[in-house]
């Protein structure tokens, strides 16, 4: 059983696990994608290869785990952290821990062995955004969960180890740090100016224009000011929401075709690139009006070194002012 | 010049390189490491080949930036920050941002083509630790400058673009986020407890020996209750000091033959792994006593994936209490 440990210091939590505790010689440094079809847990035909599907959209008349399905929601095989149980928390001395509570799934976006999303037509990809908030809302019932983590690793470099488009969720026990960080940061600006910072922030970017990529009725995409990494990009609503649950219908379009637009420039500029992208909403049964969900696209370009783990202060070499430039030209 | 830029929402300072701004196809994601001597511009004789030094243990007699060094200091020839000029802040709406003010040094650790420190003598070891030490003590007389980050990227996959044995340093014109955090911590365990957060791990280490690498008597070394990574572990002081330039001449050869016995062991696990080790200590001109200056090694086994990105959150698939089991093993 996995554990969730807390570091005394700064207070952020780490999922340690026992299970899957691996001989020292089991971490290789490179690992072997899967690139047959034949041998892909996630395509259509290859259903026994994966745990039972969870939620589906699939055909009328076909069954669960047989093939006729468009997105197939899956149990991790090897999942990090384990559904089953009472929450019980524990002292060992100055540390705290707590059991290993949580869910661990894979949303597969396509039947097809086709590798990233924005390859996907519209109608899929939004199917794909209708499955996040489908079991984010399923997620958000279970008392036990505070948050629910959308995300997406493509490419090994990214931490993937499948290349067929999935994404991934994870519901955990405790808020996780950097989402706690964020929100506090949201309630200071909102406590000093009486306004959503990132409010605030689509109206600067969408004033100067230099970090815009596009722009449609319900969304913008930028790369933010202080970003992080070389090409580091940002999807957010225009409408004032904090949680990601509450997209609308005509959102969901609108954030399907953005989300193809901004990952398609970036696969023109680096064809097949690796990259994360992370949904931020607010933790689940919360009602923030100071927080405003959105989604961050982090290309993996250039290694993360010790400067960076040590101190949080990053070094991007790519304005994000030429990285826009760059990018809006690959419309 | 390079900007410091930083996020309205967490407040995390980025550096912005505007006078190394690459064109998009600069970027590659393989990139070759200098594997022969007469290339490596660290090596002995090829002094040529950095900016001149600002620092060297040499032998008597011998002139800078020509043959019989032990120890040599340059500037990065890439430096992410620069040192000349005046500080100043501006506002651009609701960003704020600095000129990129700072330092960024390379600390060549042997004259000759060697790959790791724990390779090196035991005398050489403390020479880099002193040099750490007198180039630290030398930044922090520099009014600009808050903090002074001493790390080493070993290996292409932590960042290192070099293979001979080299440390770097940076001097920072603000407290980087995660510095500012970790004392925060320390600070807040202290108001509750009236205790060093970090002598109390020490106290829990000893006791349950469980997570202990190695002890002697100065340090202690040991793999950290909530390990981010595999084989994450920590080398830390038993005298309470916050400050790393306080470190005695007895203390600097203990830290010596501990990082050589610590890194030792990890490569006799994985031979050649690459890793990033930091010091942490506190900022520039302050004496806090609630913190407790140590050095934290991560073992690069792992891919860092999305959901460590976006939530500060980390799976560890090796706790640490069989990660300290192997390592002691290998002594």
């Amino acid at each position: 059983m996995a554990e969730l440990r807390k570091d005394p210091i700064v207070e952020r939590w780490v999922i340690v696990s026992r299970e899957r505790g691996k001989r020292p010689y089991d971490f290789s440094f490179e690992k072997d994608i899967i690139k047959e079809k034949k041998d892909c847990p996630l395509c259509e035909g290859n259903e026994f290869m994966t745990p039972p599907e969870v939620f589906s959209y699939r055909k009328d008349g076909t069954k669960p785990n047989t093939p006729g399905w468009q997105i197939r929601v899956v149990p991790n095989k090897y999942p990090a952290l384990k559904t089953e149980g009472i929450l019980h928390k524990e002292r060992r001395g100055i540390y705290d821990m707590m059991n290993g509570i949580g869910t661990h799934e894979v949303i597969i976006e396509t039947p097809n062995h086709i590798e990233d999303i924005f390859s996907l037509e519209q109608g899929c990809v939004e199917k794909v955004i209708l499955t996040y908030r489908e079991r984010m809302i399923e997620l958000t019932k279970d008392p036990r969960f505070k948050y629910v983590l959308i995300f997406k690793n493509r490419g090994r470099e990214a931490g993937a180890s499948l290349n067929h488009s999935h994404s991934q969720l994870i519901a955990t026990p405790v808020i996780p740090k950097r989402v706690k960080e964020e929100i506090e940061g949201a309630e200071r600006y909102f406590t000093l100016e009486r306004r959503c910072v990132f409010c605030d922030i689509i109206a600067q970017e969408l004033d100067s224009k230099e970090r815009l990529l596009w722009k449609d009725d319900n969304f913008i995409s930028f790369c933010p000011f202080a970003s992080r990494f070389p090409y580091e990009m940002w999807i957010i609503p225009i409408r004032h929401s904090c949680d990601f649950k509450q997209i609308t219908p005509d959102e969901i379009k609108s954030l399907a075709s953005m989300l193809k637009k901004t990952i398609r420039s970036l696969n023109k500029i680096f064809p097949n690139i690796p990259y994360n992208y992370i949904i931020h909403t607010s933790p689940a049964r919360s009602d923030l009006r100071y927080f405003h969900w959105h989604l961050e696209i982090m290309p993996r370009l250039t290694k993360i070194a010790g400067f960076e783990w040590g101190t949080g202060f990053y070094i991007n070499y790519m304005t994000p002012e030429e990285a826009a430039e760059h990018l809006r030209q690959k419309e």
